[in-house]
């Protein structure tokens, strides 16, 4: 009898699970186990809710955004006897590992798991916000980050027309890659990243110069911004009110600076956010490919033993990494890329030459 | 020497007005005319500021979003001197006649100088809300609905992935249609629009039934929709708080829908709202071939010497109306797409069978 | 016990057959009967072939390509007991009436089955040519054209890199709508289509007056377009080679238009065909709401007795039609549109004021 | 006074050239130099076409397919005194050094004018097959797979439609990349490129087994593929015919393949060749990233005097290499892509497990 592998999809959805699931059940199926779908994560795993994945509901699935297994954010560590139950399940299911997929707190369990019981587990990691140290890239990343290009080059249109200034506010819990690469590839001429101390007065005079010379001005910000400080005219919000209450999680970053903008240059300016809509849709061209290759891997791992690791990319190659290494060190936009980032949104200084 | 055409766009900028201003400027020319774009709207006439048109500056526009000639909410009549001197500049500038482009405000402001000051005015409508009651459709109003289908999708597949009800906010000042066609072109299993009266009870009802067969649900709610009656459980605001402020316009009704859902059905239900960028990126097929014909219609009617009034779609054909009339009564949603709306998002009757 | 509806779709697919099985099957349901589907069209008819619809396998399909009934040219009509075995199904599989979804080919058996045999049945007219004259507009048209306008729209972006002039051929057997629609919405110097008769020195002129201004043009041609004489320069190619051989179809369209164009112009020119690929994929906006409204509707006239008609689109609504009629005349382009055509496509005159 | 760089673009026109010029453009008058743009590669070189360009030129071109300098093949070491009157031009332009962006033939130019006549210049990679070895990724190959993709997705729509297998033609004029990762990512159950020998018989085996379970197959094929021997059953052709005509040119692989299949399964089979189509369009957030980088780093390059070498992408890191390993090996598809595309698309020996 094949030996049976448990996949799971935990955390925020994003696009490429569905490719990396169609991976590593066709590269195990070739090896020679059976696929069992763990529903909603390691919800799935706490109440024994699988059912044996065939070729047929893995095989028209490349294109396809969210995962069909489900997901949730439960952690059998933070659940009532959750690993006792999630132990009896190995058992019952008969499954002889698991493929764990997802960001931190999922690979974040399946670390424990495998440290602390012994429990076959191999990682694929997953995180819109590619701020994960141990791979070079994410899947779901490029599709998020293509969906707020294609926002951003819509407020362009706007903005040109009744010659605004445009904010968008996009997704990051703590790193700013997303913003980073939307404004770079959409031409913002300010982008705000956590990983960059704010600094007011530089916003407001790039963007005084990219709006007298176009009539319009793109910023894109992270919602992660931090405020370091009170702003001199008052538009800034400090993280709570006077009275205490949490003011950013009400307003937004975008629309902070959309406030600020509006009263430092005197120009009429609006703020988007994207939102939940980045999660979603046909994974591109790119994730599909790098979904692909790690669940492929994740397969190949787990038929060679390598366990308590997950698939990782490092450089053009799809390699392995420590488990306990994902769950480390942040990966935080470097010096380099603000310098090229700042060169780009066009600074004063070349402007004037 | 050429008859002098002025052209403006007025109002909110939508994708459309571009191939309307290319269709009406080489329509034009080849009726003899010369084309003089006036800046941001009226407040180009107002201000003389004008410049000429020449085949080079319409002929690559027909697929970009905006407008080239920029757009304001300037109205003349309501600035000091305005008319006054948007008069002076007709004659400045030796303009002929004028094109506006615009919603109900700037075809308000055209039929105005055309009745009041017997200024030679042709209108080309466009609103991406569909509700000018003078015309079977308006561009602008496919390609917004398009992106906000968009949405829905992706907010499908994170809906089904966390096993949560969406709720989508889309357009809408006053009608219902952005809403209504979102929600039949992405298979919504509830609508909520202006036109039918908020039934609190009837959706939770209807998004249990087509959550407990599916695990996930979608919800597509206008901006325009008013809450008629608090909501018995306290979830629905009305416009009002307690010390008069003004509440919806700070939490918006796809917020207001999702709390009531959670509250009434016990599932996780997350609200986004597209907001502005609804209303740039490229026009569809649909936009650029009604934009372009209502453009050289509107050339034509000038040559015809049909002042005071609009072109207009009317069935399959491009006709023209009066101003007058446009700016009569808004065209809502009927009865008849109410019925087909519901019937294809399931009421429990259809499926308890 | 209810009523059995049976459902096909015949012909050639294409974008917008989903939503229109959703809209029948649905509506059907709401009014008390079952839905069948017959597979393959009338194939499954003759063959007995068929399942019962159940929600679950339509409320999904509002946005999907193709058809999930397949599809075929079988016509019992030229089949050994065809209409026979047609019949006998009808009275196996208890089916009340038929709802035939399909172009001339597939509502002629449609019509037939009912002149001649009594079978209650009610068309939804589909062709992405947009040639049939009983309805406006059919669905599948506005997709197909669509994408043909991205693809024109890619080939500018290689011609102005070139220096070229593109040409690209598009569908449409006997009517030019596609090229049409699809040479105006992209802005093409030179549209050529069955309806106006084919001019080389005219269309030579024309690309050389836009290269000269643009240093490139783009050229849509209809596969449809006939060659009434052979060119001056010994480009253009008759049906028949000398032998007899059909060379049009080895060739196309395209392919010999970019000839002409470089041998009349001197300038490099490059051919593309889109072909199938512009068949398929998720419907647009319009032929979500139109394929779900004509699908609706034909469930309306069932339970309504209007058999041996099909459902049609008259201005903005939706009505009904003979069969008979759907199967007269072909819609044409007119001369209106004509005119329009070629005044965009900026003939010297303009150019030369 | 500044130094001046001469910019230019040659071969192939790609998506990513005109981000890559932004890039440069930008970086270099950051770092105190003034651009020059030569107008259709080598040609404007040769010819001294030259103009300066600013920021206004570059700064909202980052979205744009094509290229802004236009393109050429002209090469001047093929050009009488073409070597002279380039580096004439370099004088009489007073140009300090060359950015050269283009693909093996543009790079060699480079390469040789470096090596042979002491130009400074600095190299650009770019190739839409993805097969410079000295580089890992070059942009274009997303974009131009990208629109592969798409018009895979809509292959199957219509074979499912039809129960039909469809072949897709691909680009590649040596290596496999565009098949393999059009393949991969669209989930084709046969994948044929030129780096492993064609099997007709495996091709029909996979196909039948293949369609046998889902009632259709798409098939992508490389324009490089080439067929090793007559295939059985004649429907293979040799390059050339029994007269020493080239017959694939006139067929293409993905008709002889189509021919092939229809024989040896008897299954109904359609081909499409996606042709010029794809190296147009906006260029993909991938794309515009990569090749923004490899702008901005071909101006530093310059800056720090590196030149005779190129930017190139190793890992996720912008390097550069030799001028002179960019014209060396060919990188073609290794062995375990290979595998992984054959094990995904599905080899019988899994499904009869």
């Amino acid at each position: 009898m094949s030996k049976r592998i448990g996949l799971l999809t935990g955390g925020g959805d994003c696009p490429g699970l569905n490719p990396a699931i169609r991976g590593a059940v066709i590269q195990a199926m070739e090896l020679g186990y059976e696929c069992w779908g763990l529903e909603e994560g390691w919800k799935g795993l706490i109440e024994g809710n699988a059912r044996k994945l065939a070729l047929e509901d893995v095989e028209g699935i490349v294109g396809q955004g969210g995962t069909i297994l489900g997901t949730s954010r439960t952690n059998p560590f933070k659940k009532e006897k959750g690993v006792e139950k999630a132990l009896a399940s190995m058992k019952s299911l008969n499954l002889y590992s698991l493929i764990a997929m997802g960001g931190e707190d999922t690979l974040g369990v399946a670390q424990r798991l495998y440290a602390e019981h012994q429990v076959k587990v191999v990682g694929v990691p997953k995180t819109m916000d590619n701020d994960l140290s141990a791979t070079d890239y994410t899947f779901g990343f490029d599709t998020a980050t293509s969906v707020a290009v294609d926002a951003a080059e819509r407020l362009i249109d706007t903005g040109k027309s009744h010659r605004r200034v445009m904010v968008l506010e996009v997704m990051g819990r703590e790193a700013g890659w997303v913003a980073l690469f939307t404004g770079i590839a959409s031409g913002a001429d300010y982008i705000a990243i956590p990983e960059k101390p704010f600094d007011e007065a530089e916003m407001i005079e790039q963007i005084k110069t990219a709006y007298a010379r176009k009539k319009h001005a793109l910023v894109v910000v992270s919602e992660a911004l931090k405020f370091s400080k009170p702003a001199s005219n008052g538009a800034a919000v400090p993280d709570k009110d006077d009275f205490g209450h949490t003011l950013l999680k009400a307003q937004g970053t975008g629309d902070t600076l959309a406030e600020m903008i509006e009263k430092g240059t005197g120009i009429e300016t609006r703020a988007s956010v994207i939102g939940h809509i980045q999660r979603g849709g046909k994974p591109t061209l790119f994730d599909r490919i790098l979904a692909t290759r790690v669940g492929v891997k994740a397969a190949q791992m787990t038929h060679a033993g390598q366990f308590g690791r997950m698939a990782a990319m490092k450089g053009s190659e799809i390699t392995d990494a420590s488990l306990k290494e994902a769950a480390g060190t942040l990966k935080k936009v470097s010096a380099d890329w603000i310098y090229m980032a700042q060169t780009l949104s066009m600074k004063r200084e070349i402007v004037s030459r």
